[in-house]
């Protein structure tokens, strides 16, 4: 069955789950009236629709390649790009100084669920980019800015981002690129990055690299790093692409899934860069793009996980066993339809966090309330962490959902789950991301987090004359996650053994009061997916947190020699 | 790293979780002394770490192929294969009248969990012919056992399964294949099978297909299927491979995993057959097979969790991350360390109920004894959906302690994952499991499922004392248990849509109690795991026993038009 992008719950989430009606409100996103809002959403879903589900499959087949140093991508990308790119998609966000369209990210992440979930690979390729504009609007300086942004925006060259080299990878402080002032105010970047992701490709005019590298008076560690802008073609005085740079890809790696995104070994020859931000700045300007791209990152996952229930119910209404006449559809047995409700279910609240998430963003920038900013970075990891969860663990229920078939290639049921797996690893592992939880994100003393679980109860609350049998639990549930979260605060030598525990705690409980506010505001359906989620899901909050209670000591008694006893 | 057979590890199981000792006190397996146990052990050992192990990488880049309708194995497979079959190590359990070495099927288990660390796809094809073995041994005539079973057992020849068709997977009662009767008593077999494993090779000089078809007069559903005895060559005068049989491999299938194992499509074109026990009686027949091949699959998911267990604590002790000056191993990290030890914890749970599953089902043969065969009986369904979950979930735990690496194909973590998938799918899904656990394995009126929490319960006694914190929550956890039992029990119209967590929640408790029996059997390494296993993984059996509790409404109640909306 063809990818359908999902609209009306798209319309359901931003009208009466993450309230998007309140950005409208904001000088600064005055014109993302409804009437906008709608014309953007059913504008991308017909691209999603049309052009760019039809290329995920071979995008899985025929792998990006490279040949003679030159990366040849996978059929029909290059004109599904062009489509994305010559619909102002890039750009939905972008500052319309540079030819955004200045549209809140709320919006723009909506319209990244559905193209991740039409073909990922692909999808990948802007995303990157998306997170370069952010980085180059916050930090780079006006030349660069009037030169890179408008040709990035309209998707004329793209853009990645040069974290990673061999011996650095969570530990980016490690990392050994080097950048030699040239004496001009550019220098000479050398070094070797691995998991380029969309390192080249054959279809935009430029490829431009953000790299992180070491000045010659660079202290050791995070704070001697600074990010470089390094293009693979040099611009000429019109901003042409000109000169080959000193860069190229050695090689391009073997992957489990996402065939049709090429990730690379590059290798930088002394070529010659900008720097963006100030000397040993690097990672404030890195944070901006990987903050961004952490949100984007999640909703990738909510993308692939909508598009492999939608594969799955499919097959399940269609699919007949059990009765003798063959009447029987497989979604009328029980555990059939047990995890197709679970994967409906935790879909639904994984999409609630990231728009939660992107609107706190959105309502940061609109009013520069440092609370609203402080909700976006508590919401961030847990977004990226667990959309990218549920993203691999709903692909894999689509997997088991369709039996023998699950296994065999052709279904393309096996092909979510290889292409979303990625996505719990790249842009900081979800146990990095639980790690910027409960360190991090729980340096305020707690009051963002505090202020979360305020909400949930209020919301407890209001429901509680409506849905009485739902709202208890997840005021018991938000009652449990504030003692916890209390805990963690007193002990913060027990915060790294339950960081994923605690991460995954908060999400179900937020995913319940997600639930919990559809329950209240939608038809029936609603509430019993909400009551099956209360029931089912949110009961494994409980396990959780006593994993968090349990402290360091338990995890770290196992040694390495019990281990590898 | 290359994969080492857990040799200390299986005989600490044998010794003192499962208690392989009492079977050397019957006369049946009076020959299964120390001595044999540890002879058998180290010499499979060898075996997998030499000769199987280095295969593992050559049969998922080489997958088996289909040119001109003969199948050609992955480079080096024939040379394994034949390895396996002279050590004797097909026939390990099979009656030494037919040339097998009549040792416990606890001693083959252990053995086939090594096997398939070693070599998951080359491993499923003595599987196969095992579970053929045990089928002809109880159904098929003295004339079919004495021309077959020798030539089996050996290794010689390799036997199949084709139970399943397009419209009947699980349910296999719809299938529409057909006997005829050629009046000479044999059967011309007609009709399409598919996912049929190592359904050809080019190593052994004949394959030997288990084929359940219709006999003219058979009823519709199972009641009317028999089963027949299908080889790829028709037998002549001195048993050699004759003539060739009327059936063939179409195609094969491009699988998300197990690559160097073929399944096929197979066509019969009326081939000739001979029928295995009474006609319309194939299901008993094949159950007999299927009983004994669940138990190995279970035990694939525990090999490769071994062997994804042991290539990331590799990574984990030689890859450094975290300190400026590269001193610190990532498994210091609380949180990769708590990602080691959880794989480590279960994959010791999962083996102890395999190997306790196996010891019942060698005790009920040496005895008689119909106590232990019902208790094998119900171990079966656990052993097999929780040793492929937990192989799946260790192999993904393994991936995510990689890092990066883990989505690159050449590292082979990745390859772990791909390969387990379909354990969870095949002999049954995992889903067809907890259905067969909740249905017929309840139907004693519970008089199986309380004699096991009986023994939970005498262990926690036990342990009360040495052991108190560890045996208070096993005892409250069996309680738990008993009373979600007792409610299956009084309301069966809910055991399906609890029987997945049922299942697990069983498996959680059993699982918790070889722990603690390894606890007060070990040094301190095994009581630092089992406080681990204990405090952070068993508490999941509470959201489990709630969702059983929650019963069929709450499931049921998301109908499959709130599912598409």
């Amino acid at each position: 069955m063809p990818y359908r992008s999902p609209l009306s719950e798209l319309r359901f989430h931003l009208d009466h789950v993450a309230g998007v009606q309140r950005l409208g409100q904001t000088a600064r996103f005055a014109e993302a009236t409804p009437d906008t809002v709608e014309a953007v959403l059913t504008e991308a879903a017909r691209l999603c629709d049309d052009v760019l589900a039809p290329l995920n499959r071979a995008g899985d087949l025929h792998p990006a390649r490279l040949e003679n140093g030159v990366v040849r991508t996978s059929p029909g990308f290059d004109a599904g790009y062009r489509a994305i790119a010559d619909g102002g998609w890039i750009g939905l966000a972008a500052d319309p100084r540079w030819g955004g369209a200045g549209l809140p990210l709320t919006l723009a992440t909506a319209v990244n669920d559905m193209m991740s979930g039409a073909c990922l690979a692909l999808q990948l390729n802007p995303l990157m980019t998306q997170g370069q504009i952010e980085a180059l609007q916050h930090h780079a300086s006006p030349d660069l800015q009037a030169l890179y942004l408008p040709r990035l925006v309209s998707g004329e060259w793209s853009g990645t981002m040069n974290l990673t080299e061999a011996q650095a990878g969570s530990d980016v402080g490690a990392l050994r690129a080097r950048a030699e002032p040239l004496g001009d105010g550019t220098y000479a970047i050398t070094g070797e990055k691995i998991y380029i992701t969309w390192a080249d490709n054959d279809f935009t005019g430029n490829v431009v690299h953000m790299v992180l590298a070491r000045l010659p008076d660079g202290a050791p560690g995070t704070k001697g790093i600074s990010l470089f802008l390094v293009p693979k073609f040099l611009p000429d005085g019109q901003g042409r692409p000109g000169e080959r740079n000193a860069l190229r890809p050695l090689k391009l790696e073997h992957k489990l899934g996402l065939h049709g995104s090429p990730t690379a070994v590059m290798a930088y020859e002394g070529a010659k860069g900008w720097l963006v931000g100030p000397p040993h700045g690097g990672m404030a300007a890195m944070f901006t793009m990987m903050n961004n791209a952490r949100l984007g990152v999640g909703v990738q996952g909510i993308g692939v996980a909508e598009a492999a229930f939608q594969q799955a119910l499919d097959w399940a209404t269609t699919r007949r066993q059990g009765r003798t006449d063959g009447s029987g559809a497989i979604v009328e047995h029980a555990d059939v339809r047990r995890m197709l409700a679970h994967m409906k279910a935790d879909t639904f609240a994984a999409r609630a966090i990231a728009l939660d998430c992107a609107v706190a963003l959105d309502m940061a920038q609109a009013t520069g309330d440092a609370q609203w900013a402080a909700r976006a970075a508590f919401l961030t990891p847990i977004a990226k962490a667990f959309g990218t969860d549920v993203g691999h663990e709903v692909a894999d229920l689509g997997i088991q959902v369709h039996g023998g078939m699950g296994f065999i290639e052709e279904t393309g049921a096996a092909q979510f789950a290889r292409d979303v797996r990625v996505t719990r690893i790249y842009e900081g592992t979800n146990g990095i991301q639980a790690l910027d939880l409960v360190g991090r994100k729980l340096s305020d003393g707690g009051e963002a987090a505090h202020r979360l679980i305020d909400e949930i109860e209020k919301t407890a609350s209001e429901a509680r004359l409506s849905h009485p049998a739902l709202a208890e639990p997840l005021w018991q549930a938000a009652e449990s996650l504030r003692e916890a979260t209390d805990g963690l605060l007193t002990r913060p030598g027990d915060r790294a053994a339950g960081a994923t525990a605690y991460l995954r705690a908060f999400a179900r409980i937020l995913g319940a009061r997600a639930h919990l506010r559809a329950a209240m505001a939608g038809d029936g359906g609603r509430a019993r997916l909400a009551a099956f989620y209360i029931r089912r899901l949110l009961p494994e909050h409980a396990s959780l947190l006593t994993e968090v209670r349990d402290g360091a000591e338990g995890v770290l008694a196992v040694t390495p020699t019990d281990l590898s006893a």
